[in-house]
């Protein structure tokens, strides 16, 4: 289990990243070579095995033990109306994944994963942004924790989303931080936001990020400071997913700019991450970008939850299913090219 | 059970198209915005729930009865060196679905879809269509109407795909044929030509559009000279899945050429129609523009088979399963925007 003792100790967790195993990326990559198909005809399904391949450590790598982890959190600025929802919606939609009814548990069910909540101090927001540091530093390592905590070096995939209302504010702030630009790069409409409630939120990120900005560079302080208890969580289980070999899927804007705090001290970080889909939100395919993710998807939505991930975990699955069930054109008696 | 017993039975089955169920249309609607989420924040999963309902004419569509069929034809034009493969391959793949060895195989297991393979007349390919006609018209009815019997109206979805080597040249013409252009447009590497074999297969395209460029304007004519029997029987599918209102995912781009001739003969059949992923052949996606035709994936898959519309199959499983699965905002005591 990966914990992070102190701030120094997080910083020290991004750097001499662990890598795939090349062994298994060549197993793979032969393996796909000899399959009854002409070469690269599946495209990114190929790509897929042969990263599952490095990192699970095996030359035919599974999706048995794949797992959705949502973290939850609520946000001081929510009171700043930057929301299309009130914060209480966070304990009920929390209250929803519990029985059962939200979309990430229908899509988590449809692609085979497990799905963990962990709702973290819903009845203590975070403070203001635009007045305060997000969290103390004992609140934010506990956050970091608390997403490592989720990872289990046994799992084959892991798929993390979050629900916090107000969270793409922070998403934004931290993108912000992270890789430069203005407000306008990285604010959207998010739940659905728009006129004085799309303004108060670029107002708050701009506010924000005057306080704030001389944080960047320290990806701890940025998220830290900007950041929220589900976002820390994300950047915790990020990294401890790496430190024990386990591939992470990402979802939506709000989960990807937990780690562009990451991204930033050190851009391997990525290296262990797919990116499910790209949102409608329209500073993720921008953050996409910059960490040079390539999305699996892009439907249209911007939900969170860790649907998007979920949806994408199909493909995965699909791509897994032919590099482990396909014959070798050998063994089919099929001839080559 | 659809048949078409003569070249103007189908041209009549292609006009007075029914349509989609619009009060199970708009009960999906109207659930889709009730479901605990954002409204509209699920994107193109909510788009597929709906267009599900219509064309099973039900509120919450399923997903429990989805087959895929892969028809496998041969292809007189093979001889003229336009593929990377000898022409032996479509039976021996043809033995590999059998055996259970191919990606279809796997994908089609992964998506939770039923599998079957329908070769005609493997051992008398089509004529050349530099030369004649790829078909006699009771050749080309007989295709058609394997393609409708492999329509069951209890399905909830049929997957189409092919097998055939050297089809992407007679896709390339029914293209060219359907929708104009030149050559260049539509001819591509198929399973990985260059050099001469790309440029026999463009003189191929080419010197068989002069041959019976005339036919255009007349879906079964044009299908007749320029096709094949496994393209046929796509096409037969299509217009059969339509009567019996089983909304039909199409696979790349020799599934999509295949219903370019019904198109330009009435833009109305591709209405119970989803384009299940764009492929890397560059045809495709110019294709798939001019049938207005929005593709789900993306994913540089070119192997046919069905093998791009089972892994989109997945996606529609996904959206189906949020559609049914989620509580609304009423169940769930969630406070709404």
């Amino acid at each position: 289990m990966i914990a992070f003792a102190t701030p120094a100790a997080f910083a020290a967790a991004l750097h001499d990243l662990p890598l795939p195993d090349g062994h298994s990326r060549a197993a793979a990559k032969a393996r796909q070579a000899q399959l009854t198909k002409p070469p690269g005809s599946l495209g990114r399904l190929e790509d897929i095995a042969t990263f599952m391949a490095g990192w699970q450590r095996r030359a035919i790598p599974t999706l048995d033990r794949g797992r959705v982890v949502v973290f939850a959190g609520n946000h001081g600025v929510a009171a700043r109306g930057v929301s299309a929802f009130p914060p209480s919606v966070t304990a009920q939609m929390v209250a929803n994944f519990d029985r059962g009814g939200a979309a990430i548990n229908a899509l988590a069910a449809a692609a085979g994963l497990q799905l963990r909540v962990v709702p973290l101090d819903l009845d203590r927001p975070t403070a203001d942004i635009v007045e305060a540091p997000a969290m103390t530093e004992a609140e934010c390592l506990a956050a970091l924790n608390a997403g490592a905590a989720a990872v289990n070096p046994e799992l084959d995939l892991i798929v993390l989303g979050e629900m916090g209302i107000a969270n793409s504010t922070a998403a934004a702030a931290l993108a912000l931080a992270s890789f430069g630009g203005d407000a306008d790069d990285w604010v959207g409409p998010g739940t659905g936001v728009e006129g004085a409630a799309l303004a108060a939120k670029r107002h708050a990120v701009t506010a924000a990020m005057a306080r704030h900005g001389d944080a960047k560079g320290d990806s701890f302080e940025t998220l830290r400071r900007l950041g929220g208890r589900e976002i820390a969580a994300i950047a915790g289980a990020v990294v401890a997913a790496r430190r024990v070999g386990v591939p992470v899927m990402l979802d939506g804007f709000i989960c990807t700019a937990a780690i562009a705090p990451l991204a930033a001290a050190n851009p391997a970080i990525v290296d262990h991450c797919v990116a499910g889909h790209v949102s409608a939100e329209p500073g993720h395919r921008r953050l996409l970008d910059r960490l040079s993710l390539d999305p699996l998807l892009s439907l249209g939505m911007r939900l969170g939850e860790g649907s998007g991930g979920a949806v994408a975990a199909c493909v995965v699955r699909s791509a897994l299913a032919a590099h482990a069930g396909m014959a070798t054109f050998a063994e089919a008696g099929v001839a080559t090219a």
